[in-house]
């Protein structure tokens, strides 16, 4: 029987800032994308996510974004394909030797904000990530939207992708998220999140915004970590996995 | 014969910014202490610097200093003995991720600025960051100042230590730097800092500057490279070691 | 019959991350200490902490702090006199500006974390800050705890005080905040705090953590903001304005 | 007889950084374009080039650029309108108290790097930019490319532009550089330039890279500040003004 990954972007804070119950959401998860200091993070939060991260058995992640502390990683920024590359080894070393040092190692990498948008959408840009993560150590695995260009790039490159499914986002074609503003781009109520989840798992098929289906083959879903309403979330989305009568578990 | 080594602090730019001429100095010494993305450098040019290392065969260090870009690591902070360990962790992990991008590697590690500077008078600071580098990297050597707090956490904590010594400042002891502003504080005669370099390295005693003089066993000399002089400085050094009767050579 | 203001340190968010429930607490202040993107704050931060003070008819003041986003201005730093007064300009300019921009003033300026600290104990420092607040404008306030180097400073160069009262810490001497762990140093208990704020304000007298009492003519009381419970806070010090007998208003 | 200004962007350094020969500059040039802290700058800095500034009796303007201090202001970011009014408005204020600090004023304003670019070519920015300027303060003039949506912004809203000319960069069409990498984009002959200023100047009309001629009225000549041969340009755009019999003064 097939387990199902539940993975959650935790870590996002900074100095005294803290954006997410990461303390709460971390038992409810199975692998963790942590924020590596670029967009959020310093060494302080990132240790004590790891530490989180531990002590709940959750696989460790790099969660690279733009160096844009302000923004969040959310603003897109003009950065040639060398910096792309540079700063995503410099994000993973700065949170590999982080984890080292509490005796934890990193399982897998993924982007985030407008960087994770554009790798969806920019070959180029994909392919320098995803070389750069390979580069920095091969045996990490991919966690991301299936269908986007991204993925792609892993599985060129030969990384083990982990494809991953939002439960809350309407996706207006395959890979590819509804903009917000779209009527069914949001799903706000948590047993509409709980339905969607049991369904997509158990048929394999992904409802669009339009009502047409798409096969889809997810091993995770994403539990966003700063709505207000997080925890309730990632209780839907974990009921929803065992409706869907799959256990819950790390990817391997 | 023993063979002295020549280190200098290098990668000191950020951005578009640069402060010393890296590129005609790195041909000049054998070990470079990097800046780390804290007090300086950010990943482009780290790994410029590291490129031009590894062109030079000269060994990479880390420079490890305070996270205070707009004070250069220069001004005293008030930071927790954790979060000097966490900063040190973080700053050596983003280095080696990068040296390593390029099939280099990390071999020793330094304390830069007011961090330097506390680390060889606090105790607690000076164990709390070598312990740091050794938990980061057993093999990692220390380049730095004998008779320091500093060198003797390194000692105790069986960190082999480099000794390194400032040919162109004043001692007014063993390992403590005259305060600027105290007649012989700073060398600026290039044919001075030459005499004192053989003299030293040959009588293994150092001229305080008070006259007296202590024993000094030095297999590093720094070459400080934010002077204008720098590359005068480099080349009395090397002449100097050479008048000594000596080769240089990077430490083994 | 006097009128006693009610002050709290706000807009100390930055992008995305916010502390504390600013929206609720300005309805219940007279006068708000903004952070001027040093310590906290951004221009979107900023602007939108001076819209809600401008929509309570609350005091704008700036809250200039060390230049330490991830310390929070916390961590004392070893800046010059000049970076001192410079940095001071800089962040009235700044806050100014955007009050300004929505037809708000500033009204009176103080000293966050740290750099607080430091200017309560530190003559020249103090002298420092207060010449600066008074060059950028004569015309502003000093709101600020009484028998400090600040407030000495203040009532020299001829700026006004307004006299501040921290209602939920003990004080161990006048001028002097008991350090945390010192019993008493921490008023949690808001029933106390409510009773110590009309005690002091009627009786002009504040009991030390000693239990001797001493002189205090408080014109305005803060409200940590930062705390889990800052709103009941809030409340329990205007409750203890009213027992004393004296209307809540923002300084004259 | 017409007079024509000299600008240059000065006071682009950070920290101990120092990019162009500032000291050197400005005698040769009588308006400076002062960076603000946000893609260059921080207050020392600031003041330093104030400083500068008022004993050539050169006029002060800010030059307003993208909060990205490792890109220099030159990556593309995808700020919000809101965003980019109140970095601007924030700019404005801090560069305004740091020269009134000094007893100067702000006599003009302009953008730097990728959002000058963009203020060139979108007129929602250039708008909004263009506000916020006249918002802040009304006199300010627009040192500016003539032909641009940020000139045309400016003379919607009443502002008075100071038409500049770039001597020492190829157009492709009024308003637009050649881009680097067309033959003639880079005019790096000094001789070249002076005669380029004396003609442009004398006849009215600016010669494209393809040969044509367009009218351009120019009332300015911006010297690049960070080019190694910054002082020799600096010397052939004055040089080249004589040749056109014209006088070397500040904008009105």
């Amino acid at each position: 029987m097939t387990a199902i990954d539940v993975n959650s972007d935790l870590g996002e804070g900074y100095g005294r800032y803290r954006i997410a119950p990461d303390a709460e959401l971390m038992p409810l998860i199975t692998s963790a994308n942590i924020a590596c200091g670029a967009h959020a993070g310093d060494p302080m939060v990132m240790d004590e996510t790891v530490a989180l991260a531990s002590a709940h058995q959750v696989k460790i992640g790099a969660h690279v974004g733009y160096p844009d502390l302000p923004g969040f990683g959310r603003r897109a920024m003009a950065l040639s394909l060398r910096e792309l590359e540079l700063t995503t080894i410099a994000q993973l070393g700065t949170l590999r030797a982080l984890a080292e040092h509490r005796g934890q190692k990193l399982s897998h990498a993924n982007f985030h904000g407008a960087l994770g948008n554009l790798s969806f959408a920019d070959t180029d840009v994909a392919r320098t990530l995803l070389k750069a993560v390979k580069a920095f150590d091969p045996t990490l695995k991919f966690v991301g939207l299936p269908e986007t260009e991204a993925v792609r790039a892993a599985d060129r490159l030969g990384i083990e992708v982990i494809p991953s499914f939002l439960a809350d986002r309407g996706y207006s074609a395959p890979g590819r998220l509804a903009p917000r503003g779209v009527p069914g781009a949001l799903i706000t109520d948590t047993e509409a999140v709980r339905q969607r989840v049991a369904e997509t798992l158990d048929t394999g098929l992904l409802t669009l915004v339009d009502g047409s289906k798409v096969a889809l083959r997810a091993r995770s879903v994403l539990v966003h970590s700063d709505t207000p309403r997080a925890l309730e979330l990632a209780h839907a989305i974990r009921a929803g996995i065992a409706d869907a009568g799959l256990t819950i578990a790390a990817y391997g």
